[in-house]
């Protein structure tokens, strides 16, 4: 017999896991902030709340996915919020990128009110999130993760562990981020310069992702640079949202970020510039503009 | 009927080249600086010149893999240098790590001589060399890159070709020189915000290794810089000429690299520092040093 | 007749500041947080208020002199705070260095309590302030800055005007201190080239002193980072403090500042280093450690 | 009784420092690489010649005011350079803004032939050489070095000793225009900072002038970043010319200067874009360009 779990959050990458939850066998109660977004899930039975309070049961599971940190504020503690219904025992998935010290901070307020906050940032486009491709990393207290466990299954084709500490998955997604976001830069560069030269960029950036470079994120992100095609996905802003959480957490941790700062301010340069909708390795372009092309 | 190659440069990509190239049935003439490193060669029947054009048969093929610039200078152009002897449809394959700029003039004087330059840098490390694993770009005239071919395919696991301009396969050399700097930094200030978050370095860079930068330069370099553990392979004062060559080719393209600049000057201070002959993932302890640990 | 004033903030600047107001003939009414630092003035004769309303009269001046933006929201709005006794008519003289954006916010919340914000940030160390010698950014209504004209006529030797918005005598503020961060890294780096090179770091120091670079900066800073002797005036983690209020207006303004980003990069590692309350242009030292000295 | 000098070099600088050696009453013979430049000089009875050595007298005192080290390299080592002339106690004065290194080889040269190399660079655009109010910065032997002084006292308003090696004047000089093009940097950061705020950037800059940055460099690039109005004076492509100096002085002293590699990328930024013939504080247009102004 399954179980019914409360979700939040219907966004780009919101909407695809809870399809595969669905398809798993999931029954779920679901919130969105535009409720025009849950149309096409309601039409195939899944129930609609209209707040995230009336989707959490109490002593259940609700899983959120929402863009920043102050939403995911807004829907655990703001009024009607679901920390108020989880109660003991209940387990809150949070699958959101936000700041490892809110996350310490939501555990420490669910710790309170004897449930658990558990911490399951994604790695993943869009695209990854529909085929069931996530990467996960988690971390908090041991049962929940445990409870967490086969819904992450569900969702993803790996889950990483590491530990406790409901900030730590946390520091991972952002580091993971800012790994990706240095390879873009780094990749750009690098194909400037192959350009100036009179060398074909893909011919190039195919070479690398086939030889030293073959993973998904030369591969991916290496096309779309240099191609110059930039696919609606995760919009510049939001890169500049993740790159300020990065150099937040470094500012905590008492480190310069020196690559991190300068891919920040190139996204706030695309942002200044009016690119901050665009997907965004669009960034890579102001490589291009420096270099007076 | 194979023919006889003059093999000039014995290091620590040389040697294992050379070896193969053995293997592979070719008869060697060989000449390094240091003829000690020789010995072996020659115990196993392999012929020793004493200067680089004793190596060179008129009309036919000489390979170099030497340090820089200088000495590329040096065996090609000084005084018995390969050049003089080549001649008329003799072909010079060139595997060292050089400036795309003398790259170009070289090719230019050995046209003038009815001769061929075809630029053949390599991607991967001693022990990839020792397996007959490298990555090969080349460039140069068509005719002499068909006559490399064989001797390419008996040393590498793959041959990419970026067209006639002899510069353009050591730009690609440097490009990828470069991105492998910068995922080393990348990985670096990852892992030490990780660390300042008592997240296990290893985990984390096992897991980015394991998923989304699934490709040996995060896996292997990873684990170097996850471990703090450097292996002596390629000299932290390489590295830097290496970024200095890829900074003279972004000042002739007319075109700012930060993160060039920015590894060029780890590299530079850990030089300053007194590590200039660790192996050069070792800059990456100045990512440590910053951050107070 | 002289006006009878409320002074908040009794630190290394507040406190000369006062006594120049006393000097000047103006009767003060003060408040700090750790009481023992008014001891002298009490001895004096002046009054001591045991919070800040008690020193702020309805309808008159209150002069606020404090470490940062938590410290003035804390005087300014915290329980016992001076905004609720200033009531209409009254005028906030808030010399301390905040962010725009908080200055902005309590010039709103004055408003509407008829009273009204004056931003008046000082330029100046400490012997500066006991010698009248700051410079002053004013900004915030008319009519309020003409009431706090000759106090501030009392404390510095020249005041400067940048209009109604409350929040620009801020943003001059943080300029004039990032030109300053900006101006020590550089001498710092032109003196570890001179010094590396066998120049005596004071002597070619003196000469900018009294040519291009004529000016107390250059001029007070230089002999300091030339001689490597800091005393003690501002602490680090208070520059590293301005730095973050000036990237964060960065940030609201959307725009890179790469030298910020530095300067605040060697504050970071200067306080992950342990050197977090040496006097701030000991951030120099970093220079000549990158440097192997 | 005069000496006759040789002078070579009549550009921008050049000229108005022979006007006032004329003035001063020195007798001159003077070369430059376009004769026409000469033309006013002759019309006032002063001698031409046609290459270096013809304006260099045995045991005599020549000037030199030349674009680069390749220029200088030219009219003292090329055929007819100076130094085949030059001959026993013969002085050469290089005003020139050239390699710490290329002086150094230089002197060494002279010696050789038993002649003196003495450095004197100078700061000041041509407004100040015109009105005799250059800087000047000198090293070499102690006796060249007195028989300089005079001539330097007739072009400039001070003379700074740095000692016997020829490198340290060189040093000095790329140390000025090194902090000089950072201060431009810095001015146009805090510049963008205050008009995005809505401040005006002349009265912010015109502050700063009068008050903790009343120096020369402040006041004079100061106006011209805030008001954008950039007079013919040094070429963006000499200014990078000179970056590029610093950086392979720092590269040869074993320091990463983080300040010089950033301005460095803005002038070469600002080539790319088409603006190396613009007055060299224009590359600051740059830093509004980033901030999407």
């Amino acid at each position: 017999m399954t179980e019914r779990i409360g979700f939040i959050g219907l966004g780009s990458m919101g909407f695809p896991i809870a399809r595969n939850l669905l398809k798993a066998g999931y029954e779920l109660h679901v919130y969105n902030r535009d409720p025009r977004k849950a149309e096409t899930l309601v039409a195939d039975g899944v129930r609609q709340g209209l707040h995230p309070a009336e989707v959490t049961e109490a002593g259940g599971i609700v899983m959120t996915m929402v863009s920043d940190d102050t939403a995911l504020e807004q829907v655990t503690l703001g009024p009607d919020g679901l920390l108020e219904h989880l109660g003991p025992g209940g387990v809150h998935i949070s699958m959101s990128t936000v700041s490892p010290a809110l996350a310490r901070h939501l555990a420490d307020l669910h710790a309170e009110k004897d449930c658990s906050y558990v911490a399951a940032p994604v790695f993943g486009r869009p695209e990854a999130a529909e085929a069931q491709k996530l990467w996960i990393c988690v971390s908090g207290a041991g049962a929940a993760k445990e409870r967490a466990q086969p819904l992450l299954q569900a969702i993803g084709q790996g889950i990483y562990d590491f530990g406790e500490d409901p900030g730590n998955a946390n520091i991972v997604k952002l580091c993971g981020n800012f790994m990706i976001a240095s390879a873009m830069e780094a990749m750009a560069e690098a194909l400037t310069l192959a350009e100036k030269n009179g060398i074909d960029r893909c011919s190039m950036m195919s070479m690398f992702g086939q030889t030293s470079f073959s993973c998904p994120i030369y591969q991916n992100y290496g096309k779309m640079i240099a191609e110059r095609r930039f696919t609606p996905g995760f919009q510049m802003r939001l890169g500049l949202k993740d790159l300020n959480l990065v150099l937040d957490a470094a500012e905590d941790a008492k480190m310069p970020m020196p690559f991190a700062s300068l891919v920040h301010d190139r996204l706030l340069s695309g942002i200044a510039k009016g690119k901050g909708t665009a997907d965004w390795p669009a960034f890579t372009l102001l490589v291009s503009e420096d270099a007076g092309l």
